[in-house]
């Protein structure tokens, strides 16, 4: 929308998140605060976007990049001052401005929209964006013109009445504001109180004052308006919106045993008739196919998996699987690696920068790093590849349809020939022609009746 | 029951829980929701049982077996029309059918002889089953005569009154008929309506059109009446029935250190004085005995643990377990193994197909498939079993008081004598005499300060 | 304080629990009822502490050691009677005495003490704790007179009319008594009732047929005052002991992914900007430094972990683990280790009784026991200490920056020098001088196109 903007303020410290990353860095989902905040505002395609930063504001706009135009609030004067510091930028636009705080990650686009229509239509000169909760204990209550509906002032708890103290309609702390009334308004806040802060919410009462109307827009949907102080706050907005984001999948075909205790990210995309197994994790940027099964336990990171792929209690980390793989229980794929269609990675086994060709087969106490398995590959168990030599990485190749005994040892760089077998218990130096047998081993010798004697 | 019947309704394909695999055959707490319903209407001993199938019908027999007698709905016409299919098994019986759909996995059978008992004593020539629940907007009010509690009809929500829509008792879908009145009644059911479906509910205006009494009959346990649609609700029904399982033992003794997240299944058995911990499923039919430790994040099925065994982060399927076993942590027991009393199977050790006998112990970073291993034998720390040259398995041999080095390799087919040991690192593939040494590597050379001069 | 005096119940065995270990002996968060109630009475300050044992009260005993004293009840005939057990040890002292259940863990000190305080203040020869709850059904109320507030009477649910059932106060069976009260009014009781039983809170109507003064506080926090009959209740009081500990430690500064589903004992300490991931379990005397990454489904007794450490997927038990050390997924640290600043210690990896230094890795696969490990150590994939001959375990020493090969078995005792490398493969028996090259491995030999041939 061309005279749409929107100030999201971003520079407290969050005193009571008792920490050293600013408050608006801390995660819900796998995302930060601030970051879903800017990607709901992007979403609903307001003009231009000024985040407010200060504390650790370096930290802050490396999250963000350069998806939005910073200002800087170098003194912690109060959410007025903040504003005000966006004043270069936007002071001269006309237009309806939102006002957003980086600490309310569940508000949606659909939300702030909403919330913009309403004022558009409404004649308002500034419209605050409400919510009902069932305990408003502490929270500012909005005080409405009983037959306009217009508010007529908002209230902080401290100060209320016991009349007012029974209205359940709060502040949410987000506003929609016409621009250059906001700007205009601003002028005139003081920190003539207690804190000595400039009080954004002072805006709508001069505003009031000069004779304009105020409205307000009741989010339906009072969870998207919780503000985040401390960790407790933030464990309920996890929990909530990962209520969320598992319902939608649930809507869409997928079944979760237990969506109570299953980690979804919001980034994560999953395909119909796939079942998510308790206490699993899904991060990042992870993509999960149809009719997979995925845990229990599992912990999936910024990876891609095929349809029909099992994956038990394992992790996988920045890597692709494909269809009608068996991982686990017990296997950790690291990055960069890439497991085949119909390939088995078995109990216990690491594979790391691995190629797995199809049909492949790691099943036991296996460590795979730096290799290329071609088609039909058979590691026996605790097989393992030597890909580091103390100082540099090497690179081992395995073509199709080769067999490592149990417990060989590749010594990297080495190539194992197609068809090629090499016997259990051998440590491998030298390439493996193909179709070759490779023995690397002592003979046995049996002292009869050694240990009767001793 | 010689006269009471049941059809149960099997033949839909549930849209909205978008699957390829037919609604009823989802499961709840490990059983696919018709079976639950098969399971408690074969307990309540009703003389004959119908299953109507359609949807993937052949999927829906195939699960349920000669348990139960099929009749097919070839198109999918309406529920009436659904019921209408079991008249040439049902139709000229005399006495009370039980209609039900196989998507309510939570009736048990106390609540079917319940609804079928009150139906018989009612006169009624039909029975509805309701329950009052919080919030019943959208589901069919069912409307009673205030001074006899007789049905006067039941009525959609959305084209119930205000003063209907405030009624809080619904129709569960679920009804005792009279079996001759129910099919005479089917014959005048008409598909005049929106969807030009054939309406099972019909039934009861048809019967009440009659001057027949309609009774009704509420369930205590509005939870049961829970039909599933879309799979937020079968997650639902999986929290409530795991609830119900979980307090069901916690009674009988069993310690529970989180019942909201353990995961036991309808045909698992504990003993008294065991401890599940957390994120620990129990599948199948599964059996613990009494004062174990299980979890946390065990995962155990179709397996038999018997009494003061410890199993601790760690997989096993369709297995025994003896007594006084420990196992784990990060264990993997597989199929057709039995780990006899006092046995320890350690960290990142894989059981296939093998007896393991009383107080052995294979402590470390094992894989041991397809072998018999008698008592007192010790596995070093990477001992396993070469069960498989590529093209077969093959069965290895470990004697009592055998000892095995860490990291052998002892090549199948091959036994290991009576109190011999294989030295560490060795490849042994030859058989071992009882009371013998075994040897397979190469002697030790040292460069001195090899490294130095480089 | 001089005049404060405790009588704890713990003779009970139960009967509800279904299990053969006493009552007051099950857990809540990691520590047992009755050792939680011991461990609040300390905190109270009370002059002296006598616990009534019986069933099975040498084990009880044993749990709680020297810090109490402990009185025999050796049959069971009723509360009264197990109080009146303690007047040989408290019968001659004036004061008050305070008179709890062993199965009510959730009562803090400061409840015991502010009971305690209104007592004295209220010139009352008795009082009870009191709570409100939601649901008092089954529970004995407490009739207060309407003017005074003193109790009138305590009424069992069973013999409480319609009134009196409304009332929604119920008795939490605490008392807080005049000591010389209490053991005349004890003379008093009899056993004239249906179980032949003799009823502590007979006490009460007997001081009020004296024409004393009966008080009742009530609890702010209804939750403290839950008693646990059976293992539901046990469960019930874990959850929301569990939530109380989570809650503390995220106002503190720690954040929990999902506080429903991690398990924290209440002697753990967490440092600030620590992140917990689900699935945890912090047991026994556990200490996490600042920064640290633990989870998910890591399990950790009793060690203490220095602050920017990572420990995934993995067990660790009584160990030490330093500052920026990374440990897992699946590893697992047993007893009497210790694992410096900047070690690794990777998948599949098991560490028992060991040092290892500084910037030391075992990174896949290894099994480390009895073993000292210098500074910049490296061990290859699966490389071991045979720490175990058969007969004895035996000490491995590996200096800084040896370099041990892959497979590698170290057969202690042995020393591996400063330095030196160890080939892949190899089975070490002698020590191996620093800075040397040590090699025990056989010769690779292709049979070159073998397998075509066959």
């Amino acid at each position: 929308m061309d005279n749409r903007y929107a100030i999201i303020l971003a520079a407290g410290q969050g005193k009571r998140m008792k920490s050293s990353k600013p408050k608006v860095l801390h995660t819900v989902c796998g995302k930060p605060m601030v970051s879903h905040v800017v990607d709901q505002v992007q979403a609903a395609n307001f003009a231009q976007t000024a985040v407010v930063v200060g504390h650790e504001g370096a930290e802050v706009q490396k999250v963000l990049g350069d998806e939005v135009s910073f200002v800087w609030q170098n003194e912690r004067l109060g959410t007025g001052h903040a504003v005000k510091q966006a004043k270069p930028l936007l002071g001269d636009k006309k237009g309806t401005t939102l006002v957003i705080s980086a600490d309310t990650p569940m508000i949606s686009a659909v939300t702030m929209q909403d919330l913009s229509d309403h004022h558009e239509h409404s004649g308002a000169k500034a419209t605050v964006l409400t919510a009902r909760v069932d305990d408003p204990t502490g929270l500012g209550r909005v005080i409405r013109d009983p037959e306009t509906g217009e508010v007529q002032k908002i209230v902080e708890h401290k100060d209320a009445s016991a009349k007012e103290r029974g209205i359940s309609e709060i502040n949410t702390a987000t506003y929609c504001i016409d621009n250059e009334a906001l700007f205009s308004a601003l002028q005139e806040v003081t920190n003539d109180n207690a804190q000595e802060e400039y009080y954004l919410p002072d805006v709508i009462e001069i505003l009031k004052a000069r004779g304009e109307k105020i409205s307000a827009w009741e989010t339906p949907d009072a969870a998207e308006a919780l503000g985040i102080n401390d960790r407790v706050a933030l464990a309920d907005a996890e929990k909530t919106m990962q209520r969320r984001i598992n319902e939608y999948w649930m809507k869409q075909g997928v079944t979760f045993v237990d969506p109570d205790h299953t980690y979804v990210s919001v980034d994560t995309e999953l395909g119909a008739d796939t079942t998510i197994y308790p206490g699993t994790m899904l991060r990042g940027q992870t993509v999960i196919g149809e009719g997979c099964e995925i845990g229990p336990h599992s912990d999936i990171t910024d990876s891609r998996v095929v349809d029909f792929t099992t994956i038990k209690q394992s992790t996988v980390s920045a890597s692709v699987i494909g269809e009608h793989v068996h991982i686990g229980p017990f296997a950790h794929i690291r990055p960069d690696s890439s497991i085949a269609q119909g390939a088995k990675v078995g109990n216990f086994v690491e594979i790391k920068n691995t190629e797995v060709g199809k049909g492949s087969k790691a099943n036991h106490l296996s460590y795979i790093g730096d290799a290329e398995l071609g088609e039909d590959v058979n590691l026996g168990c605790g097989a393992i590849t030597v890909n580091y030599d103390g100082k540099e990485k090497h690179v081992t190749t395995i073509e199709d349809g080769a067999f490592i005994g149990c417990n060989a040892n590749l010594v990297a760089p080495v190539t194992i020939g197609q068809n090629s077998f090499v016997a259990a218990g051998s440590t491998i130096t030298d390439d493996v022609p193909g179709e070759s047998l490779s023995i690397a081993r002592a003979r046995q010798t049996n002292k009869d009746g050694y240990l009767k004697e001793k």
